[in-house]
């Protein structure tokens, strides 16, 4: 798909299938209906109007529904809008499917599976090893294909994977930089920390909040199932004391949703990784999208800077 | 005891027996080692030092041991300071017992315990009912001897219980007064919200914290015993998340510690009684102290203020 | 009015009469002028759209104006808009009357009256029931009347009124559970609190600021009225100091307007009691439009939160 | 009083009469009471200990009573300590006195007065003329004495005088670079910004905060004491909100004790001055302490900075 | 140029020649392409809309571009906008050019120049004269054109050299209240502390950030480039260093921009009369558009207050 | 030097010589003068007091000189102290020197330097390259001795080296797992960001801040230097404005000391880089100190936290 929706230009022509993924309805001043549609591919997305609906389009075009879709790119108040010069709803015959207009991260599914297996298998405390193994073995599938969140970072299919396993890659680098570290506990500790998002989060394609999201978060219903399950596996020892301090802290901050500050080594270090693969995983992809010489959009999760590409970076 | 520590004035005499509650050695300029102890009874605590000792002096009046001690109160710094003229340990014919030295609560726990299961009773929901009812039974004894808090308010034996009994008739009467509220999940809120300090607190006559209490907190450890003990009484439905919501979000805010601000209507009225009471409680007894015309010393937990007590209250 | 604006939904016809509450004039992007009404009735408010509107137009549809209105409820931009079919301004034979068109409190003024004429009675300092008695002589037509503030909580018809008795009574309850409260105290401070709106706010009907109200506020204002009352009545003794510093410190903190936080018992409970009603008003109205399941909207002044009615409260 | 203990230096000997402004009782390591004194004259502060004191001492050696003295200066932890080698009260033929102990303003209060009568004098609007003239009248005599605040800054007798009478000069000087200022309302609001100190602060030379003050603050006070004096002098108009406006506003924020910002042209420009003219006295009285190449101590209401002294400055 | 379009109200008529700022391209609902402009002369700004455009329009009405132009002022959400009737770009006949459209401060620049040459002429330590004369030597021709601000205060020709003035003529009249004060310090902080505007803006006519401005900003850059004029003109002693630090600290604290505070007494000065001539530009030109008894816009550099003029301004 | 001073424990014996890092005069209650000494070697540093000293004391034992030490280790209000049995000044035969008592980077100079000129070997871009070339030839000496801070992380001779050489590590790390970093602009970075403080500090063994220090800290002399280098090596194009931005920004915030926030990929990773490897340093080393199941002093540097070592942890 590499003449996605993201690499289209003021003043293109559109033509292809593509994914409702918002929907919904206004009417003009003067008093005709209309949908307000958000667009989108694997490689981005768009908003277009459909003027002069009737209750019918209303009930054809909605989320999760592809169409195939003819318009050209305008621009209004600043921002890209498609203007759709006709659109119909694809068919089964059209041989397209959801899947096939959702970013994924680089790294194949399998991959990812094979290397958090890899680092389990190099773990050699019993307790934090069952552990991890047992959180693994309940969640796999949606482990390897929920986003990391719902915006800002690693916001695709297998984020939340992909994510995780850059973080392995840093420990394992950092370890060797620090071998006083716990080289297990810091692991599991990446392994675990943000698996309560796959309660937190609705699901991979449309990601909002659960309500048990919204009144709980994913680090105490995380720290809950840590919790529950070395009760299962009648685990004792302050292993998982650590690892739930470890998910607890890993915000860094009470203001930022850590109730507990990291108090241990390897708590302090997660949080910091967590960090960097956040900030380069939404850098890298920002800055891949302008020139040398220009700034970049504003980024929300960077407190709202826009970063400079110089002049002597090659393309 | 009217005669306790709590009375007493600068220059007094003082002749009876006292807990140690703490004790640590120094060395004077003059390099002849000391003891510094903090000395309480039910009515306050004072501190002390006894010059001059030898390891055996160490080695005797350690925390937990009662004295009986003769001295004067002196005043050092601007506080008052027990000047000891003799001093040794209590035998066990003196027919004292570390509990007579404990401040407890105004009302007895029989009390305290029937006012519990008088509210437990008046629940519907049978879900509340049963995870209150499961908490009661497992915690019985320390609930009714743990104080709310290692300081400030209710800080005495039973002080958990007594506050809890507090909020909930505060609870009753804000129900007359607002009839939308769920009182089901007002109460069983109320009796959950500070159980968990069970186990981030030490203990009643030294309370300090546990290291699960340092590393995870008493919200995000009770949150998991509710979701633990829900599971073992094969609980279903949403009362058992809303529960933990309360438990959750009672201190409010993200930097008080908790990760979600009240985000249910009982939720926000749990926190606003919590503060009503702790705040009366802490104000009742410091106005006490001081006559009419007078400023109470500065109170750390109500911000620093010192309060002031108006000329026309009768003491 | 069961009928009335806050209870269409999207979709719905409306047939009604309705009160202008602003107006504004606009030009479409063709050029051609239009008027923005705000409509408002006793259950809510409605932004409407008057197209291709000449000079008579606009001098006709101006706040205060009740108009008969036929049209439909749209959306636009994700609010609700109501599509005028026809409109006319009311004549005097249509038989309705600005009063009809607003908000009023859920108890009759004469209850209201009641109520602080029996509390006034029962307090038994004479100088706090002196001020208060003249106070409540001075404003009573008003008081009856007014706001508790322009928007937010108590925005209605005897709102000031309905709020005031509402905090006496839970100051009644609240000194059956801590007796060592000043009663009178605490019952003039709630009485006199804020007072000063009404001299800080513009009227009943369409409620802004008044350049006193912006340039120094109701809390300054009424600590002043305070005084000069207290001087006409000859009252002295730190009856008067007290009921001043009560009424400064009752928004609790600097940043949000008292310049002394209460530094009194009684101040402390007057601000937290009114913290509770503001909040219990609020949010019983807000939770009273939402089905169990579903959370309100963001309310701006509960620090943006939208709250939660959870499954098990019937509607 | 050239030699006075501001200027003395580390290991020299001191034979003067001194004035004691605090006095409080300690008890050695060894059980033996001593006093702790605060001594000053008008040049500065210094602490002394009076060892092996007896009943009689504690009640000769008070606050406000004179003493002849002699000693030596001495360090202890970091600060200058006066080592008392002999002590005695001051007595009737010793023709010393209070006043003489006590720093005063650079400018006679003569001198201050004639200014202040000057402004007034030049003034034109007459509500604020004579709003102004009565409150000098009122408090004259406390006016000329009193210290501008009980630390920081025009910290001496005459203290708040020299400040108001400095500050006008600027005003004067700022009205002629910016001509549209109204000159009358600067006058007037510096001269009545601070008149509430006089009953928010004790006295003139132990100054501590009356209970008034305390509770409600001088702006409160002030902003009270123009309604009322515009009421007994029947002053119409918006001279007296603004006046009350300038006063309430004078400290700039919220945090900082004005519950209204500065609204008006004149309002923002009083706080600007009054924050200039403090400052100037800070850093002047605490740069001629110190020579070129050096820091002056930190000081507590400059945000505790140290101030440099370049080299380049002649002393 | 009275007849700027900043005097007109809504409903008037216009026909003159304006200078276009910015120009952004749109399309309507009904997908056609229209031009943004946003027009200014000496007087204000106003947006308009040109309808129905083509690919030639927008190659012509491009910012800096002077047009004639007819219309009507109308009011669109709430904001004045131009409604065109017929445009033109200007021919070189039309004897018009871009500075007539552009503000202007309202001191000549030759006499802002001789006022500078007077001050540097006053200073008499040769350290400091000589970098400030070497710095007005080289940036002659653009510190007497630049705006001191892209927006908010001076925002205008010559904005920065009159900001300097206004401030050296307060600064001259603190010097005789203050005599302290080194004269020389103060002034060559003054001439300096800004320069770094000069490389940080864009340009007079239409002001934007460099990129170094934006990775650097003005204060780095000046204290830079003090170091090399410096070095060049090989001066030796303090003065560099403190005349860095006075620069380096005028924006008071870390959080405006500022890494050191102010830490010698001009550099606290420096601030303060910034602070003044600033606000004090700001406020003029606000009010000066508003009537007695009206309030100004919200100003945004100014905490976003808006500041009453009261009603015994004569206006 | 195993037996050094920050392995002892209270109780122990000391006979060893000490260097003697701060010595300051005291008098005793009793008016005898005292030296409080801050001794240290290369473990760590103890407090001692040398009693009823005299004159010749106060001449000999004074900063950076050497001792020779009887005594015990004592505690003191919670803390160790020297209790001081003899002491004499080192004599020249001893054959100790100031640099056996300072603690020193775990890695030799030699080796720190190889890895400096390996990495600068390994840079490609010639602009970068020279510039770093010249800074370490300038001050290779300084660069080599001076700690990386007065206190906290790498405050031992070569910390500076030893932080740099660290962290320089890691970003070739990084590099793999982010291949779209550039390597030359990262190492650059880094080498250069702390080497203003060869002239914020004042030296390897007593460190304090420099007037300069002081006035404009670290970063900006840092900016103002890379500026004049590049100047004489006639360095032109962008890389010289982003060298400047990465060092100006790597405090990450205003309110942090950097007046710009990263705004470039490596200036936002070199400002992670340097918190990873101070926080790693400051951790390590104070978890070398306790014993699984404790935890460590609190760390002002790391927001004032203790650290948990975990009981599964092998000392």
């Amino acid at each position: 798909m590499k003449n996605g929706i993201g690499n289209f230009s003021i003043g293109d022509s559109f033509e292809n299938f593509i994914l409702i993924k918002e929907s919904s309805r206004g009417v003009t001043s003067n008093g005709k209906p209309f949908l307000t549609l958000i667009l989108r591919d694997a490689t981005g997305e768009i908003e277009a109007k459909l003027w002069d609906t009737n209750k019918e389009d209303e009930e054809i075009f909605v989320p999760e529904q592809i169409v195939k879709l003819t318009g050209e790119i305008n621009q209004f108040r600043g921002k890209a809008q498609l203007k759709i010069t006709s659109i119909r709803p694809a068919q089964s015959t059209d041989g397209v499917q959801v899947s096939d207009f959702v970013a994924k991260a680089p790294v194949e599914k399998e991959v990812l599976m094979e290397k958090l297996t890899e680092t389990i298998f190099e773990m050699k405390n019993p307790s934090m090893q069952r552990i991890v193994r047992a959180f693994i073995k309940k969640y796999q599938e949606a482990l390897l294909t929920y986003p990391a969140a719902s915006k800002n970072h690693h916001e695709y299919v297998s984020g939340l994977a992909h994510h995780i396993v850059s973080m392995l890659a840093l420990a394992k680098e950092l370890h060797k930089l620090y071998p006083e570290l716990n080289k297990d506990l810091l692991y599991a500790g990446i392994i675990l920390h943000d698996l309560g998002k796959l309660k937190e989060l609705s699901g991979v394609v449309t990601t909002s909040y659960t309500i048990e999201g919204k009144l709980l978060g994913h680090i105490p219903m995380m720290v809950e199932e840590i919790g529950h399950i070395s009760k299962e596996l009648e685990i004792e020892g302050e292993e998982v004391l650590i690892l739930q301090h470890l998910v607890l802290s890993h915000h860094g901050k009470a203001e930022w949703g850590s109730p507990k500050p990291p108090l241990v080594r390897e708590a302090e270090l997660l949080h910091l990784i967590d960090l960097i693969d956040a900030k380069m995983n939404m850098l890298n992809r920002s800055l891949d999208k302008v020139k040398p010489g220009e700034f970049t959009e504003r980024m929300f999760a960077m407190d709202n800077r826009a970063f400079y590409k110089p002049l002597f970076e090659e393309n």
